[in-house]
């Protein structure tokens, strides 16, 4: 049996008796002496590759993706005898990771500081004898009330992180409860937490649910200390209702890794939003542990027993 | 019996029965009704307001700094009968994700990040598919081997913190063990290290021993991708060496929240040296759980037990 895998990344698996790997350029179409796969492992592939895939394949009967998304794996038009594994979960820790990154440049002043030492200045507002949690501004995490908006695998890869700095950290998602130790609220009460919200991390999927969650309501409601991050997907937010957030002072700043659409065209008017801290996308984009990943999975898929992260 | 804080961070400690606090500018000579006074909390004093306890206080018997180094403390020339405790412990969790900001922003190449921002430009070097470790570059704390050299209280708070990232992280002290959790090896076996160092945190405080303990040799036996980060103190790092190796490119990158002198002087070339990063000593300034360390020191010094932190 065969699988391939796609040279857009260092993967060496280990395999099952009698499989033997084959890899790929993921941007091409699937050469005739690989149409014999029986398994397809997807990261970073072309529109071509994935319509060869689903058209030349007649004996797939795996795909496992290593994006947590499986949009244009789905929209490629696989047969209902082919099973897909998403890639959820090898991302958590670059993702939060650049979270982390983000957050903390804001918090820590990073962008005021760089811009003193352009002009040789040491700015005396950003050191020396400081207030713990002066007024109208978030600087530090330690005691900062943050929501992680979107609580899935790496909302609770980060959670433990922002509370080992000092952070008060809750989830919300669809439903109400607890999940990895941390408190989660629901979407529906956000409205009544996001007046003592020091800091929104939104980490949420691209859904039609989803469209603009952090609008003009959102950012009005947040106090205007209040910092937002972005490692979601760009759609998420109102980008209008930010940038006037941002110039206004109704919201104390923003880092975002996503943006709609991406690229950002260079006359978005969003580049020179202040207090923004703009990253093209770069948060994740390298998956963690793949090769156990696919080792696990197609172990699982010869065994006849349960995938990780299946998508069907 | 009378204890003396200073009006530079608000105060409001639990006090031992019969004790009373008066709150007193730490600038400024101590006013004559207050020469009574038994006990004194030292934050951001005036060499001219030490110089006046020193001379004025003769009922005084403890003085609670809340800064981690007395220097100054010592030089104001107190009596044998007055005992000293520092305020080591209070700027771990500050002095820690500052060094974290500064590291998480090399890392995740955020100075680029911002140089394309003001260009308006998606830079596709920064995002999308990339590779995990790529060949003389530190993208990620995943798997970084970070040496921590000054193994104390911020060292140990910060550890756990990064292993929790993905970091493989080792103590450097006078002598090798283990604290903490964490493996330390010692000063002398350093050279043989840093040649697999990836990112080399300097906590070292200031002393003889430590002039320019990260010199042109440490130096030139870090990897061209290693970074360095510098939340101890300017003069443990010689600057021209720093400066020709980053210029050089031997070494990655750096992050110093301290610099020799400080103010660092608007003509010294260090400001503009090729992917630095300088803050103003902003990491600590801000002692967290001030109160907590007074009370439980005043309570221990009334009681003749054994104080937190003492100097002497």
């Amino acid at each position: 049996m065969k699988i391939i895998l796609p040279d857009t990344m260092p993967l060496a698996p280990e395999l099952p008796e009698g499989w033997e790997a084959v890899t790929v350029d993921a941007r091409a179409e699937i050469p005739a002496e690989h149409h014999d796969a029986a398994a397809l492992v997807v990261w970073g592939p072309s529109r071509r590759h994935l319509a060869s895939a689903a058209r030349d394949l007649q004996d797939l009967r795996l795909i496992q993706s290593l994006s947590a998304g499986i949009d244009a794996i789905e929209a490629a038009g696989f047969g209902d005898q082919v099973r897909i594994a998403t890639g959820a979960g090898l991302h958590s820790k670059t993702v939060s990771e650049h979270a982390l990154a983000l957050l903390l440049a804001l918090v820590r002043r990073l962008p005021e500081a760089a811009d003193a030492q352009r002009r040789h200045t040491w700015d005396r507002a950003l050191g020396g004898v400081q207030e713990l949690h002066p007024e109208g501004r978030v600087t530090t995490l330690i005691g900062a009330r943050v929501l992680v908006w979107g609580f899935g695998q790496i909302g609770q890869h980060l959670a433990p992180i922002l509370a080992a700095l000092g952070a008060e950290v809750r989830g919300v998602a669809r439903s109400a409860g607890e999940r990895a130790g941390f408190p989660v609220i629901a979407e529906s009460a956000i409205g009544a937490e996001l007046g003592e919200t020091d800091v929104l991390i939104n980490i949420l999927p691209a859904t039609e649910q989803t469209r603009h969650a952090v609008d003009a309501d959102v950012l009005a409601a947040l106090p205007d200390r209040a910092l937002l991050i972005n490692v979601g997907r760009g759609d998420t937010v109102d980008q209008v209702a930010l940038k006037a957030a941002l110039e206004s002072g109704g919201i104390g700043g923003a880092g975002l890794d996503v943006t709609s659409p991406e690229p950002l065209p260079a006359e978005d008017p969003l580049w020179d939003a202040p207090n923004l801290i703009i990253t093209p996308h770069g948060a994740g984009g390298r998956p963690v542990g793949a090769d156990e990943r696919i080792a696990r999975n197609l172990a699982a898929f010869v065994a006849g027993q349960e995938l990780i992260s299946p998508a069907r």
